[in-house]
């Protein structure tokens, strides 16, 4: 008997649930209260984590490298650690949908015997606990993707990700919530339900990679991986004030991971890590580059990391700004955040150009168009499959015709020039960066999201982006949206209208900065050069 | 008033007819009988030539390269030389679609100048004329690509390929005949017609590249540019004795250049040269890396020359054998070659694997799925516009039908699941190259051409791959198809039964080698190993 949708995701649930063990569990009266909307202060204040426990929780991944390399710290408490507050990140945020703790437990200390045999650590990553979102299989596990049609449908085997990353000597522990397909830019489905900001709970962490950018922000985990299709690792890591880098398709390994649209190929999907810190990026960048992904997943590149290409950057960078992509102007906050980084910038001797934004809006269609391309009909596939529903935020998949083969091609070649004349500009301007909003917004309360042109633009292109915090937040005092405001469309009249300084007071602003293709040991050190101004 | 594709025909015939110089022109008294098969042996006994000119276009690239740099030989007189010898190439092969004698002689005057005021060469190909397979977009030409429905519509820019060639100081001069939608692997379409091989006037030079290829074989080029996409390059190399190297996708630039089937990237058509020797071809590869062709093209990657990946290969390579890819048999030469081959290496020191052929077939089925996954439409549309009929050779592209967008992606992930069991087999075999003929025969009498299996696995693949000379040639005497010879398939038998060993006596055979993905510099090396054992 087939189950209906419902079932199965009350199922999948239930498993879940069952799958956290009772001693990490916070027992209710020791959860904070269903109104507290920051909880980032409440792992500290619990009094349910052992000070080790905290101290290595609030670590930084490159951190805890050292010390488990050397023994200072074990990979099994370091493991057990992050287990723990991942749990109840999941208890206030609704963030995990898979744990493997007695593998990572098991891997954790067969780390701890490498290294008391040989003296040495086994990799770059060596007893590190890294979290992965849903997609990315692990053997044993499901990868939903908040289908319910994925209930019960365990993966066969590691994905090359997960290869990679155990050579360096990571140790997986959990997979993080999504919403259905990802291809929405909060995180929520029919199977997990909504995931939370650990910064207020009454907003959205972003998405798609949303459970990730939650579990970290809430330092349930200091590494994680998610992926990016349409800004699907810069958005959730703009909405909670951590970093990530969109890298170009073929850096990091993709095989046998679950795509929401498996076989869409005229927009690359990849994947990429998020973290607190610019080091805890390029460390992982440097370990999963390093470990040759291009013997494990025939789309990836045979390009090592590149010193020389951080090397030829020049002292002093040109920069293009983009205040506005002319769809969506972004909220006071955001604006200011700009400003103010450019401002430094300048102060810091870096040349600083406007760029104009008129292919801006090509590039945001083009992408809409790739995504709806096959009518909408895989994902539709997956929701026959049990008679779930498509979520509203999809709506755009439930009325879209199918190209056809034919006309694909010739989608091709209208991107193919996009990208070609992006390069131009670029190449004319001689400009080493562009500097613009991760989102028009520094978040939205949930289900408010709107506009993914910033970041979607650069998946057309397949550039190295980076999405970073500024250090800036929002400041109701002087973020209230100008009397002045006048929308240039229908999406940024929604924008505007639900501005909510009261509740963005005091939230992180992000920003974002893009690198050419397959420039992302430059675009990384470009961002540092931002943030050391600021 | 529209005109019949006859009458379009008619005109770019005659255009073309016309715009070769009456003094470069033969006169059909100095013409060698039709009934001469071999007409490489014609220019140096003809009389028609000067000494310097035969001198000049007797040479390679890579001897005439440092002549032109230090200005002991004049670009001018080179590309004059070049000129009027691929004049008389197509009066006996029929081998040209375009010339550009006045911009090539122009800019051979401004190369010529170049040097005397700075007393250095512009670039790494300074005076070089290099000739152009008709899709090579140059400013002014049509590029029909063999359709009538391209006749009069000249390239409004150079391409991407063409402005690398310039800034690296190549001397553009002629473009070359190809089949219709360059997907025959012959050479013959609706409007230029066929190009035959100067080796033996009977038989096919190869294609699509086979105007490029016949142009070379006679001399008429030292170093010229074609494409492919299932064999292009390679089949017209090994049907004429010259070398060539398949790059993978991003090397080399393809921007504006006109596709058979634009806006096809299921699997990537890239471009690469055609020359006599190894050497020119890793001039050329040089040349135009060096040119930091990724600032011209987005398709292209920032990866440049690479000695250290040379630096890298192991004095002894390991190599895996595929002595017959289980669909079609090689005939007598060529498997004579590969034993050859093979046993002069085994007595060097390498190590020779037989590769299970296993594989072959379903990389066979993948590309012509993909070739025709729009279902003929694209190439219809072009036939459409002027009543063009479908060539026979192209009787696939009449029944297709259209695949779809949603089952183009499932083919997608078929041919992305071949690729990585593809690179599982190749990392856990420890292999440097596979080794295997080019095409089943060492040439076939025209309108014989069958299975492109041997190469176009390799497309699917995305594997960089050389076709080179063995320095064997047919022999009539050992040659003779075995008593014993069973065919495998019905495509096996049409070979074996249009095997004329009379008509192939003494002709050059080729052979295939092959390396992982962006190995380029890699697979130049690797051959160069195995002509060092010839």
């Amino acid at each position: 008997m087939v189950n209906t949708w419902e079932e199965l995701a009350a199922k999948k649930r239930a498993q879940l649930a069952a799958s956290l063990p009772k001693e990490w569990l916070v027992p209710d009266d020791k959860l904070p209260p269903a109104e507290q909307n920051d909880v980032t202060t409440w792992p500290a204040s619990s009094g349910w984590f052992t000070p080790e426990e905290l101290k290595i929780t609030e670590s930084t991944a490159t951190e805890l490298i050292p010390q488990l390399a050397s023994g200072a710290l074990s990979s099994e408490a370091v493991t057990r650690a992050f287990c723990k507050r991942a749990v109840a990140a999941h208890q206030l945020l609704n963030c995990l949908a898979e744990v493997c703790f007695d593998r990572a437990i098991e891997t954790a200390k067969a780390r701890d015997e490498y290294l008391a045999k040989n003296g040495k650590p086994i990799g770059p990553l060596h007893g590190l606990p890294i979290s992965l979102k849903d997609n990315i299989n692990i053997k044993g596990l499901d990868s939903t993707v908040g289908f319910a049609s994925h209930v019960g449908d365990p993966a066969a085997s590691d994905s090359a990700l997960v290869d990679v990353l155990l050579a360096a000597g990571a140790v997986p522990y959990v997979k993080t919530n999504v919403p259905t397909a990802m291809m929405i830019a909060e995180t929520i489905n029919n199977v997990f339900g909504r995931t939370k900001s650990p910064l207020h709970r009454g907003v959205t962490p972003g998405g798609s990679s949303g459970g990730e950018s939650a579990l970290i922000a809430f330092k349930g985990s200091c590494l994680g991986v998610g992926s990016d299709i349409g800004g699907s690792l810069r958005i959730p890591a703009a909405c909670t004030g951590i970093f990530t880098i969109r890298a170009s398709g073929g850096r990091f390994p993709v095989r046998n991971c679950r795509s929401g649209m498996p076989g869409q190929e005229a927009v690359m999907s990849v994947n990429g890590p998020l973290a607190r810190t610019i080091d805890d990026i390029e460390t992982y960048t440097r370990a999963v580059i390093g470990g040759e992904p291009w013997l494990y997943d025939a789309k990836c590149l045979p390009i090592p990391w590149r010193n020389e290409a951080v090397a030829a950057l020049p002292e002093k960078l040109k920069i293009g700004v983009i205040w506005s992509d002319g769809l969506v102007q972004p909220t006071p906050p955001t604006a200011r955040a700009l400003r103010h980084t450019v401002e430094k910038l300048k102060a810091a001797g870096h040349t600083i150009i406007d760029w104009d934004p008129v292919d801006q809006a090509e590039g945001n269609t083009l992408l809409a168009r790739m995504f709806v391309a096959d009518g909408g009909k895989t994902i539709q596939h997956e929701l026959n499959r049990t008679g779930e529903p498509l979520r509203p935020e999809m709506a755009p998949y439930g009325v879209a015709t199918e190209l056809g083969t034919a006309d694909m091609w010739k989608l091709h070649l209208e991107r193919s020039a996009y990208q070609n004349k992006y390069l131009d500009r670029w190449n004319a301007a001689g400009i080493d960066a562009l500097l613009l909003p991760t989102i028009p917004f520094n978040t939205v309360k949930h289900g408010e999201f709107e506009h993914v042109g910033y970041t979607g633009v650069y998946n057309v292109l397949d550039y190295a982006a980076i999405s970073f915090p500024t250090g800036l937040t929002v400041d109701k005092s002087v973020d209230q949206l100008d009397a002045a405001y006048k929308p240039v469309s229908e999406s940024d009249k929604k924008v505007a209208a639900s501005y909510d300084v009261e509740t963005m007071d005091g939230l992180p602003i992000s920003l974002q900065i893009v690198g050419r293709r397959l420039e992302e040991e430059k675009v990384i050190t470009m961002c540092r050069k931002v943030l050391s101004v600021l």
